[in-house]
């Protein structure tokens, strides 16, 4: 693994993105991010899985200037390999603990909703799903994922506005569970894995799913299309000038 | 058009109800709203809409009165064609933010409930679904509307009082989002319509109907249904006397 | 009735559960909790039902030693009677207040949060569904039913944790509607029942039915796929084991 680091520790394994200076996610992230989340679900010694960034950044979102080179179809394939990832998260049949070292942006953020429990270092880190301000459009999975964390009423203002958030305002939101500072935060984090590894492991797999199950696959039924209107947007004048002058990341 | 006001300034257009003391909705209102929301959503200068009332309410509901009077099948096209209203809003393809200048009742709260965002005035202005209190009940749409809105248990609650929640309640609630003043309304109304002006309006369209699609698709297909039992009731001896005697608004 | 107390007065049915110190519920339970209930709806005089538990507990759930010398097939036919008389509950065609007077847990928490509106006593007595903390898993229609009261978040948090909730965590959770005391609890339910039963019953039934029955359809549907998971759980070699050990009710 190129982008990634994995440590395992007394049952809690933790993921690390290290990625250029912002952890930009392409294509090769998510491969790496899928096939090691594929094998510690397979690893019956790990009970929770801690994600992180390393760097002052969990991840400021897609590598955008990357992309813009990309053929279209190229670009359809990954967005399609990036909602499988994250609802595949969603999903994942062991705890996962998101612990937010800095900003948590755009495509970073939606990786963060679909965790079990999100901890956020306080300070200028900000978190968002921001991309109406580069005039793009979301995904069917990542609004749902917000609209059970926020309720419908404080998901619609994040998605309209496309605000950034600190991590009090996030947890004032319900878009974090807990604040921590940058010197606790692996502890802090490694305490809540603790908590749930702690629980048995079939129950929780089995609890997981009946919170889960049924949202993701109203997720799975609607991402093709809303890949495709995604993509028209994208790829559509204005926004397409918007995000070649930016150089943006998102 | 008879019953409505329409100022168009800077992309902002504005559209105030205005018939009789309280703005009581009756099939005329409908059609003309129908007609000048459809029009408004083709009109390429327009960004986003605020609906307001004139004078000292909002909307005080149903013109109970003049529906007393109706035949049955006259007011079941008239409930039909609310409720399309209501969902129609509640899908627009443009922003739209209620600006809630007195009371806000019944039919009234239904139609604001479907904006993208409610400011309503301090003082003695209500805003409620008060149907129960005269034995009425209520439609699946604006149900499900409340309980995007609220949360289940709030909505349920404000649905089996009948509760009349001043802006400072409602806000609690969150069937408001921002409290103003009758001085201020007008101004803090156009602020949050910029705001949303200032997006992209192809994403700001994509992004909503992935927030509301699939609820709307659900509202559609139980309204029929819905409708059907609100006249059964509405007909029925106990509530058909209570509507007669209080001479109400709802 | 072995197990239940009714006393009715004034348009108001109260219904108290006495099994033992803890109220453990089993089959008997269930069926007389079903037969009473089916009675109270059918009868005219009967406006508000209030449930509550005799002496110092609600009901700490399920008889989980009588259960471990049940047959398996025995087990899974009182589990889809209990899932059953909770959707029952919870589409209830009138009014019920839950009065906890003591600990609610597990299935007795499952009971609760079937009910229209929950008050609980302030002190010792906790809320909780900790099924977990015992290696086991949840039915769908419980965890569809926390849901909708707290959220997909903090419903979340209850059932991963198992966490034991004091009345003033639950309230700040949405877990029960009011706070009271063992001296006021009577009144204080009684005064919630009157309320509802001073609404029209034709209307508040339409109501929660608009409000609940989709959820329901959603619960049956999904309800006998989760009681098979659920007893694979509880039969598994680890759990079964804890169960064993531990003596407990749940």
């Amino acid at each position: 693994m190129q982008f990634l680091q994995l440590r395992k520790n007394e049952g809690i394994a933790t993921v690390t993105l290290g990625r250029g200076k912002v952890n930009a996610i392409n294509e090769y992230v998510i491969d790496e991010m899928a096939g090691c989340f594929g094998m510690l679900a397979a690893d019956h010694e790990v009970k929770a899985v801690i994600i992180t960034g390393a760097g002052k950044f969990f991840s400021f979102g897609f590598d955008i200037p990357e992309f813009l080179s990309y053929p279209k179809e190229d670009f359809v394939r990954y967005l399609t390999k990036f909602t499988a990832f994250y609802t595949f998260l969603f999903l994942y049949p062991k705890p996962v603990v998101a612990a937010l070292n800095g900003h948590t942006i755009a495509g970073g953020c939606m990786i963060a909703i679909s965790c079990d429990y999100r901890i956020m270092v306080s300070g200028k880190a900000k978190i968002a799903l921001n991309e109406i301000n580069f005039g793009s459009s979301l995904f069917a999975g990542s609004v749902e994922m917000m609209k059970l964390l926020l309720g419908q009423r404080n998901a619609e203002q994040a998605a309209y506005r496309g605000a950034m958030y600190t991590a009090e305002e996030a947890y004032q939101l319900g878009l974090i569970d807990r604040i921590s500072t940058e010197e606790a935060l692996e502890s802090d984090a490694r305490n809540v894995a603790l908590m749930y590894a702690s629980k048995d492991g079939a129950a929780f797999k089995s609890v997981k799913n009946l919170l889960r199950k049924s949202a993701a696959e109203d997720m799975r039924r609607r991402e093709r299309d809303s890949i495709r209107e995604f993509v028209d947007i994208w790829y559509s004048e204005s926004t397409w000038k918007t995000l070649q002058e930016k150089k943006i990341y998102g």
